[in-house]
């Protein structure tokens, strides 16, 4: 038997203002708390009916669920996770690779990002303001147990460019080559929204601009399709570090 | 003043069965309807209220509008296009880059693929009977306007490949890697469903496994996403045709 007040506050996590508040973020279905269980994630809670075959901290009833859930059809497991919002260390950009997104409000977008980094195995990712929440549900499960492997920083992504010592390349129109291209060690790859691209902003401290090269009609590729052609260049052209 | 019948009609083209027994299929809203007369394309009708500023074969009232629209907020314009089911030539296959999607269903997905092959200027696309409906709304959109550039049928896939004489490049977890590989002038690429990759039957017809080479932890990239790095590498490495 679950408190009334618990269920109520599990409920609240659907908003972005009450995650802030507590601190917490919750996930539900099998297939992504199973995710993230697997890619080792500490869970703060897990709530789950006599369905869900994993681990748990607590029991809740079918209907119990019902009211606790996001889902119109509720799913037997509902964890929550606690919101560590590590700050970037100064002169972390410095070292290996960052992708950062400026203005990518797009959920699925910002999952399908993540799990790119992650299989790049990027150092890091950077959410500039106006991203997509990283803790609501749809990014943690676009990113498909991504979410959990990939170091991400919320910041203030112009200040934190403008001040970075270390080459930025943008996907713009008019840039260098990505197949004659020679990745440096060190980057940021920046990546703008689906619909406006990179900020004016963001774009004036763009050191590197670099293009894939368009072969027949389309007029651009998706934001997250862009990203992974440049991370898959940068990764095959890199200049491996010392030792490596 | 557009007959009832007429409404009726064009609201019934949101089935799939409604839109082969008629033989047309319908889009609706300015930036896809745009997109499409912008790449050529010559539809049958188009339906226009007062709001849109473009051309048009018939006026609608908002509200005849908001009976003919599958949307909850009908936009100012809907346009009627025929569907063309142009067979495969025989030994088309054999001439240049052709990408086949085996059993893709989710319509995004589908539409995010015409717009990868339109963007590598791919010679064709092949449908399995397990992708979702070319013509569907969903498909149409997401491809932003490469459904009126790419060349697309509808086939049935196994015997298509099982008799084509061209390399069949299919993306599994142990091929040759693809940053090292020199792709062949002319090649099939094969694409699987998100959940469940290729089909066996198609995995069989695979003459030259590939991979994208991963650096970290994610399990798998989307459909959509290896095809668009297959694709980038492929013309990166390809042979030259002749003369070209």
């Amino acid at each position: 038997m679950i408190p009334a007040a618990e269920v109520r506050r599990l409920r609240s996590l659907r908003d972005k203002r009450c995650r802030q508040e507590l601190g917490l973020f919750v996930v539900e279905g099998e297939k992504v708390v199973a995710e993230l269980l697997s890619a080792g994630y500490r869970f703060e809670a897990i709530y789950a009916t006599a369905a869900w075959q994993g681990e748990r901290t607590a029991e809740m009833t079918e209907d119990e669920m019902g009211r606790a859930s996001h889902f119109p059809k509720p799913s037997p497991v509902l964890a929550v996770g606690r919101i560590r919002s590590a700050p970037l260390p100064a002169r972390a950009l410095e070292q290996g690779l960052t992708l950062a997104l400026d203005g990518v409000q797009d959920p699925g977008n910002v999952g399908t990002l993540l799990r790119i980094a992650d299989w790049f195995a990027l150092d890091r990712v950077l959410l500039s303001p106006g991203c997509a929440d990283l803790h609501s549900a749809k990014v943690i499960q676009a990113s498909m147990g991504s979410f959990a492997r990939v170091s991400v920083h919320a910041c203030d992504l112009v200040e934190t460019l403008a001040s970075a010592h270390v080459p930025i390349l943008g996907c713009l129109l008019e840039g260098t080559d990505i197949h004659s291209f020679a990745a440096p060690r060190d980057a940021v790859i920046v990546i703008g929204s689906e619909g406006g691209g990179l900020s004016d902003e963001i774009r004036r401290l763009v050191t590197q601009p670099v293009t894939v090269p368009r072969y027949g009609g389309a007029e651009s590729l998706n934001a997250a399709i862009a990203a992974a052609i440049v991370c898959d260049n940068v990764r095959r052209t890199r200049v491996k570090p010392a030792g490596a």
